[in-house]
Formats: structure tokens, sequence, C-alpha cells
């Protein structure tokens, strides 16, 4: 191995120079709900938005600013600050003004998360600027500060040391209902110190097709999804030992929002191989996070190995009863056109079908593409979040 | 008006000379499970079937023996015959041999509906045609037979009269989950005596465009789904008259299932207008009855309007923040970038969605394009449903 990647504490502000907290400006309850990232020197920053076409304000903002280098992001939750128009943008404008009276601040910007179509309460955030110390260095309030459903904080960070010498790596998402193929309700924020020599948002771009990409947790697709990677220069780079590094936050981020999907029990890797290719695989993959019936099926810990079949017959791709294969772990249900599940199979894949984690293998036996998708199962309580999430 | 349709008794024995029944072959506790439609005529049949790529045996039988012409259509429920591959066909063969010999049967089929990935219990099967009376015309013993997890039987007659005649025309249906855009586990059995003289594969595939394929439970989409239409070509024939009752027909048919979606506690109607073209409009309605958070906001009769925007932009149609307009029946919501949402209008729109049924009106405000998709909430009890379906 020419690298070594060594979990460490710290999440985002594992990098030197980098500060982090959150305050409790009232929108929740009792939690930290306005938080901020600020880096001593300007960091270089790309981005990956939400395809949904009514973008929010913050990410508007982003764009229209084209800002590719910053020092500062402000985050909350509660409040998506999505379908405000031109409004929502001139609260952002004034907020910025804002900040720069209580802190150096370039090109700073934001990122919001929460109900849909309703203008944020500027006041309030400012009195949460108002507490804000700069100089904390707290990863941990801030991954509080932008939990919506989340039942628990997602934080990650990692020291890579190697040949070419070593850099730092951090992150902080929040996610549960609304995940799905085009990254939806989901905010990541990674920092580096790693002084990359390559395209960042062409890695990022990379490295977020099986990671964020490969999750769902219901389907929809938010107004507000976003993933920031930043970089303050200041350590090495080899580039085999940055994607790796940057994949492995990703995935535990990415795993992490999967496990705590809302009211998820249980978090499930669909592997599809043989199929036409990556593609189709991919599509076959997604689809069966998706279907309510696999989902249910998870839920209830049936092995009902039909609607898997049932899923990828639906989804489009080219398959053949004959030549698809389907196991739960190293249990084979169904082989090319022969029916495996006997009651002694079933109650071995039931069995396996208990656990909090378990793979789920599909075989087209047409080709060479494979995709692995993240998914989890559909519980009453999903149904209860979301049936009472305003209320 | 140049004809005048009128409800009727009798469902699909509403027709001289056809027949149908159903027993009880054992597979349900205490239900009937086999059923038949025969006709003392032979009719013309045409077929409209499920997009899944794994077609069940039945489906593969009709298509394989290109059946045209028929007197008798056997129907199962709790058993789909998919994924059963050469042998389910063979089973099938076996079934319609036995039929023979009880019966006088030309190019008879069969139909078929349940748990995926099991073969049929043909003795049973050949038990339940022992019993069947051949001469019965009781459609409500045969649209019972075919239930899954429907809690209603759906049949519905119509006799059409005009200036051109009269004809008669009835149906039989069962919905409940899977049920989704390319229809799904559905199946549906329409008899008339119009004698019809344009392409009635045609006629019926524009109608089912409009009503079978403008619902959605699950988003799912089973190996099974078929829509049958025969006719006995006893009665006269309008082309215009015969559109409209087949539409009726369809129309309540496809309600009926949405209305006893599994678990659904209501039933919305998504009415997508100002959309760049039909597809468009389509894609967008059809997205709003398959979102979760949509449907699990029907079931809070919570006018998150927000989550019904997010999900619009989401689909990938072309829409804009400034002429997006959506509203619950006549509450308007959200109008070309201005948010109505009150307290006072919040409390009306809540008012309205604690009906049975009611209509959310989107106008994209772009083009001409409309299209009303017809869906309903996701409950509790739909998981319920489904984590245990097979137990």
């Amino acid at each position: 191995m020419k690298f070594r990647i060594t979990p460490v504490n710290g999440g985002v502000c594992v990098v030197d120079g980098i500060f982090a907290s959150g305050v409790k400006a009232g929108f929740k309850k009792d939690d930290f709900d306005v938080g901020f990232i600020r880096s001593e020197k300007e960091m270089d920053i790309v981005y990956l938005f939400t395809t949904n076409r009514f973008q929010a304000a913050p990410i508007k903002y982003v764009k229209r600013k084209n800002i590719k280098k910053t020092n500062f992001i402000l985050a909350n939750s509660k409040n998506a600050n999505a379908l405000t128009g031109e409004e929502g943008i001139k609260d952002i404008e004034e907020l910025m003004e804002y900040l720069k009276e209580k802190v150096e601040v370039k090109n700073p910007l934001m990122s919001s998360t929460g109900v849909i179509g309703v203008r944020l309460d500027k006041e309030k955030i400012k009195k949460a600027i108002d507490k804000f110390n700069f100089s904390e260095k707290n990863s941990y309030a801030f991954s509080r500060a932008i939990m919506t459903t989340d039942s628990f904080p997602k934080e990650v960070a990692f020291e890579v040391e190697g040949e070419f010498g070593k850099f730092k790596i951090g992150g902080v998402a929040k996610g549960a209902g609304m995940i799905n193929p085009a990254m939806a309700t989901m905010l990541c924020f990674i920092t580096t110190d790693a002084d990359i020599k390559d395209d960042m948002r062409e890695i990022l771009k990379e490295i977020n097709e099986i990671t964020f990409n490969a999750i769902s947790v219901d389907g929809d697709t938010s107004t507000n999804d976003s993933v920031f990677l930043m970089t303050t220069r200041e350590g090495d780079y080899d580039k085999e030992a940055f994607r790796e590094a940057l994949y492995q936050v990703m995935l535990k981020l990415a795993l992490d929002i999967v496990r705590d999907g809302e009211g998820a029990t249980k978090s499930v890797a669909f592997v599809v191989s043989g199929a036409k290719n990556k593609e189709e695989a991919k599509k076959a993959a997604k689809a069966l996070t998706n279907s309510l019936l696999v989902k249910t099926a998870l839920f209830g810990e049936d092995p009902n190995w039909g609607r898997f079949a049932s899923t990828v017959g639906a989804s489009g791709v080219e398959c053949y009863e004959d030549k698809l294969k389907i196991a739960i772990e190293n249990v084979v249900l169904y082989d090319r056109g022969k029916i495996l599940m006997t009651k002694e199979v079933e109650k071995k894949a039931h069995e396996i079908m208990k656990r909090d984690s378990f793979k789920i293998y599909i075989d087209l036996g047409i080709g060479e593409g494979s995709f692995t998708a993240y998914g989890c199962d559909l519980s009453y309580e999903y149904v209860k979040i979301n049936a009472e999430y305003r209320t």
C-alpha cells in the first residue's frame, strides 16, 4: 500500500485553520439549528447541486455569484428557503451583509434545509450570528445544526499519509427523508487541505455517482441538496490516495444517511451484476431501492424474491427469466429458471433479513455491467414522520 | 345527445349469451378464488399486457397461441403463475385440456394474479373446474374470485342506445397494490355485443391511456396486468357512443381501483395543465401520484404545497417558479411566485383535504399540455398489508 487512511476525530474541523459550530436560534425546540464553517485561509470550493428544476435560493445565490473561493458557509435547518423567488435571494444577501459586520468574510455563502415555500426568519438568524464563536472547532455542533428529521449527526474524518506526504479530509452530512438518485434533501460539506492538482469538480462528481447518487430513502429529490468540497491547499496530494479517501468519506456519510432513513429499521445493498452495461445495472439497482413493494418486503423480513424479480422486470432493463439469478447473501432463491425457495431456504433467507444490514445479489446473466445501490425498508414510522412533518 | 348511456346491473354478464361465475378452490380461506367467463358464441378478443419484462405464463400463453377469438377465460387469484418458466405454460396447457372434457371451448385462455414465483396447484384448479356451473350468470362471483388484497369487488355495466341502435357493455376489474403507469397487477375483463367496425385494439389502447394508465397506487408494475376486450358482435355500433361507453366503463373501474388502493383513505385527482406538451403534463401528474412525500402529505391532510412543487421540479419537466400555480380545489396556495398560504388559507385547504376525494390543480403556465392522473394517499395500513402479504 502506497498510502494509509486513518480514521480520526474532528469532522470538518480536522483540517488546520478550519472552524465550525452551531447555535440555537429557536427554529427547533431545543437543539442547534444555525451553524457555520469558517476558514482562516480562503478555500477553493466546488459543488454539486440538485437536479430539481426548482433549485432553492441558496443554490441560485451561489450559482449567480459564481463562487469559486470562499472562507465562510452559513447553514440553517427547518427552512429550505425554496420556492421563495427573488425575495429568497435578497434575504441571503442581507444576511451575508450582516455577517460582514461581525467577521472577516470573502464570498460567504449559505446552505439551507427544511420546509419549502416559507420565507426565512432573518431576525432569528441574525441573532444566531451574534451568538457565533468564530474560533470554535466544534464540527459536532455544526452537524447537529443542519439535522432535520435525522436521528443522529453524521460526521467523519481521516488522516492520509504515504510516500507523497500527507493530507487531512473531513465531512459532515444530513439526510433522512427525500433521499434519491439525484441526491435529495441532503447536505454534505467536505473539507480538506489536500493540494488537489486535478479537476476538483470532476473527482467530486465521479465519487458522488457511486456514493450519494447510489442511495435512496424514498425516491424523492429535493430542491436543496448540495455537496460542497473545499480545500485550504496547505497539505500534500496524491490522486489515488485522495480519490480513495474522498470515496471513504462520502460512502460513510451516504450509508449513515440510508441507515438513518426516515423510519428505516435496516439498510440493504442491492448488488446488480451481469447487466448489459453499467447504466442498465444502475437502473435496475435503483429501481429496487425505490420500489415500495420491495421496501415493505424488507420491513416484513420476507424473502419474497418474486417482488425483486418483478421490480427488475418493470425497470425496463434487458433481462430474461432463464438468465436471472437472485440471492440474499449466500442463500440462492432463484437460479436461471429454477425456483429454489423450499421451506428451508425461505427460513435461512428470513434469518438473514432479520439483520440490520445485508446484501441482495441480482445477476442478470447478460453482460458485464454492475452497480451497487443502497436502500432501506419502509416502516409505519416513515408514514408517521411524513404525514406529520409540518405539524 | 345522439346516444344515451344507462347504468345497469350484470357486470360482464350484461351481454346476452355471456356467463360467468366463481367458486371456492381453497386458495383463499373462505372466498371465491377461481372463476370463468364463457360465451355461447365465439368472441373477438383484443388485449393489452404489462410492460414488465417478466410477463407471466398466462400472458406468454396467449401471445404464443396468438389468440384472436375465444369463448372461454379461466381466472384465478392467489398465484400469479409468473417467473415459472416453460413449466408455468405447460401447467396452463394441461388445465385447458382438462377444461375441454367439461365444456365446449374454443381457444380458451387463462388469467392469473397473486404471488410471483410459485407453481400453480393444478389439482385444486381442476377441482374448481369440476364445480363450475357453466350456465350461471354471476359476474359478482367472478369479480370476487379475482380479488387479491382488494377490499371490494369492482363491476360496472351500461346499456347504450341511440339513433344507431343499441349495444351493451360490462366490465370487471381487480386492483389494489402494485398499480402504476404501465398498468400494474390489475386484471380487467370487458365484454360487449357492439359490432365494432374500427380497430378494437387501437380504441382499447387509446382509452387505456387516460384511464388505467392514469392511475397509481404504489408505482409498481406487475408481471400480470392485462386488459381484455371481447365482443359477441350481436349488437349495433357507433364509434362515438362506443368510445364514450368504454371510457366510462374503464374510468369507473380505474377509480374504484384507486379508491381501493392498499390502505388508501382518500383518492386524489392531480390535474396538470399549462405544460409544454401532453407528455410533460403526464410526466408531472404521474410523478405527483407516485411521490411518497406527496402521498404521506395527503394522508396527513397537510396542504404542504412545497412538496407538490418540489415533486414537479424533480420530475424533469420544464417549469418555472414564476409561472407555477398550485390550488387544492378552489383554494390557491401558490400563484406564480406569490406564496398565498396564510393561516386562513391553510385551514381552508386542510378542510378540503379531509374529504374522501378531491382535486389538486397544478398549472405550469408554459403551454397547452394537460393530463389528469389519479392517485391515493399512503397510510400505515399500506405498509402493514405489504409487509405481511405472504404471511
